[in-house]
């Protein structure tokens, strides 16, 4: 067995090295440092940018607005002068910006033109009277309907940082920002591999490569699905040697625990280098994660919501960094008693009559098992329980409305 | 002026139709009706279907699981019988179905493997002791360590509804039930406009078109953004009678208000018809709805937080339906006070320490103003105010602390 040389590898126990998941965190953190130091990154129009990831952080060439502009169809006014105001030309969206207003006059002012020097305040055209070409209207405070140059961001300020994702909102930023092109990572091929003789002759559906894929691809890579390798080790090392020559970091679903037909992680010990076998989190625990031939190797477990959950906890955080979730604390619906200890459970809720209700249940649109004990292991092997709305970790036993802090998805 | 034929067109007032949302919702239910029944469908591979849209209920083609499973590596056993047990064959995942436990017998049974008929619960390997080919080990409830056939769904049974869109997840859970192809409704081509000499001439950058475009995109439309409309009347008409022939349906951007140069308003009047013209929601009220050439066209304020909320709660209910959006109730961090009354008001925030904090105000990520009344104008025209997390409606002043329900974005 190599060992990792990469990071700092845990020694394993009884053949599997099952680490916290803050070590899990520590280790994926810099496989990820290492890996986006040598992908390449190339300039993109903003057009290509949805779900792009930044290479560099994203500074405004321009301030926003440029200048002082109504935000209201009105007449600029100076708050210091009185009524009636004499009218000068009027001032639409898109006219030269440097324009100025006369001592006691008014000029009208389209929503998003450029409010004339001199003026502090835009009169809505509700409360204006005209009589005789002379305008009057009610009082205003200073800077009435006027959004300032520069109060939403300034030139140079930085918009968005390294690393973030582009998201249809911050498409919309970044083109308010004057940036033309961005710095992206090159989109990551990842191979997607799934394992096991009842997956290859169709006893059992495929019912993870489809949604791993799926969210590869939201997070802004190029998964491709290879196959099924049956349960053979000749396969299994032949089908490893080559997708991690081929792709830039490989995936693998199923034949990790400690089972006789395990060939994953005999192939992996062998020939590639562990960087973690096993971590402190149900359901999902045997998750395997290594080089192989210098390429990031995910080896996840076959039961649908472990391997979601590695991929939710571990798989994303590598390929998006430490991101935010949201996070809400909620009352749990039922008491929860875990059945062993030393264990960070995940618990997929649904959110309903703010309570977090935990799938599985009676009540939750998933109900596997009536009983108080949490049944990590059946529900993980469930596809249906992957409609969570969020998630809670938690290590010891809850009452009901005691709260959690559920994490969005 | 052509009144709308389609739907039940509210009289204007004062020259604009303002409705309460609850009257907006109807005649966009209305309009989607329609618009769906002639939307053509068709059969499509499960690897195509991501953020597709469901012309049709899926039913499962199968169990799930199809039979008794054990899920973890073990000994299948019946609870009925006593230690010590002798062994039979060793049955794996990917194994026919069908094999059977013989009375005071046990048999290993891998993760995903069928259990034998007559046995009813499956000993942990690490419960496990074998001596002289005998099995002993501990007392077991029955169905411990198995998935009872058909527990996560039955044949026969809905598992997604109509008009849902594909996520990540649910890929994985069509892939459960068998099926391998869905019926999904045609992409929607959807021509985007942006109006206004400002964006034309580049003195205000173009925030909202590509904001609108990755938006649509997500929603799994096919958006094409057509250009900037100068502000000229011949323009306009002839810009919107081509889209509207060449498009299922059109999004333009500005020009919707009162202005003496809003010429989507004069063109639409003219020559469609109108659904509605304002409805009471700030940010955005003067948002347009309306037929041309047959096709729905929604005319969208020009300032990013009212275009944006006008895509949240309008283009995105005709497009995908009434979706449930997660809600969560939080007390909200600041005091809010509402400027003019008989609004309901869409406030955007992020959520920090378990609280709502209204962007906007101090210690919001988007400063813009620092009095207690909520500058909804103001607001809407900074482009920076589209990081929220979500957003509540509110109609009356709030108090600091007192709940609000986020619809979480």
């Amino acid at each position: 067995m190599i060992l990792a040389e990469h990071d700092n590898p845990v020694m394993p126990e009884n053949g599997r090295m099952m680490v916290p998941i803050k070590k899990a965190y520590e280790m994926i953190d810099k496989m990820r440092e290492k890996f986006f130091l040598e992908l390449p990154v190339e300039k993109i129009s903003l057009k290509k940018a949805l779900n792009r990831r930044l290479a560099s952080d994203v500074i405004s060439a321009i301030s926003s607005p440029m200048h002082n502009i109504s935000i209201m169809d009105g007449y600029a006014i100076s708050t210091s002068d009185r009524y009636p105001l004499a009218l000068q030309e009027d001032i639409y969206a898109g006219d030269e910006p440097g324009k100025v207003l006369g001592k006691g006059k008014a000029r009208y002012v389209a929503t998003g033109a450029f409010v004339p020097e001199g003026a502090d305040a835009v009169l809505k055209i509700e409360d204006a009277v005209i009589e005789d070409d002379m305008l009057k209207g009610i009082s205003l405070e200073p800077w009435t309907h006027i959004v300032k140059a520069g109060s939403d961001f300034k030139t140079g300020e930085t918009i968005l940082y390294e690393n973030s994702v582009i998201r249809p909102q911050t498409i919309g930023i970044l083109h308010a920002t004057g940036v033309s092109s961005i710095e992206a990572y090159k989109k990551i091929k990842v191979a997607v591999v799934s394992t096991g003789n009842e997956i290859k002759n169709g006893m059992t559906k495929d019912t993870n490569a489809p949604m791993v894929c799926a969210m590869l691809e939201t997070w802004g890579c190029e998964p491709e699905h290879i196959g099924v390798i049956p349960d053979n080790k000749e396969e299994t090392v032949s089908v490893i040697e080559q997708v991690t020559k081929d792709y830039d970091m490989v995936v693998t679903i199923g034949g990790v625990s400690v089972g006789k037909k395990d060939f994953i992680v005999s192939t992996i010990i062998e020939g590639g280098s562990v960087v973690f076998h096993g971590y402190r989190i149900r359901p999902g625990k045997p998750l395997l994660v290594s080089y192989y031939n210098d390429k990031p190797v995910f080896s996840l477990p076959g039961k649908p919501t472990g391997a979601y959950t590695a991929m939710e906890l571990i798989v994303r955080r590598f390929i998006m960094g430490e991101t935010r979730r949201v996070k809400v604390d909620l009352p749990v619906s039922k008491d929860i008693e875990f059945y062993s200890k030393g264990f960070d459970y995940i618990v997929y809720v649904e959110i309903r009559d703010g309570k977090a209700v935990p799938l599985g249940y009676e009540g939750s649109s998933l109900e596997l098992f009536s009983g108080r004990k949490y049944g990590v292991s059946i529900i993980s092997a469930s596809p249906r329980s992957l409609v969570a709305d969020g998630y809670f970790m938690a290590r010891d036993n809850l009452k009901e409305g005691e709260n959690v802090t559920v994490n969005l998805l």
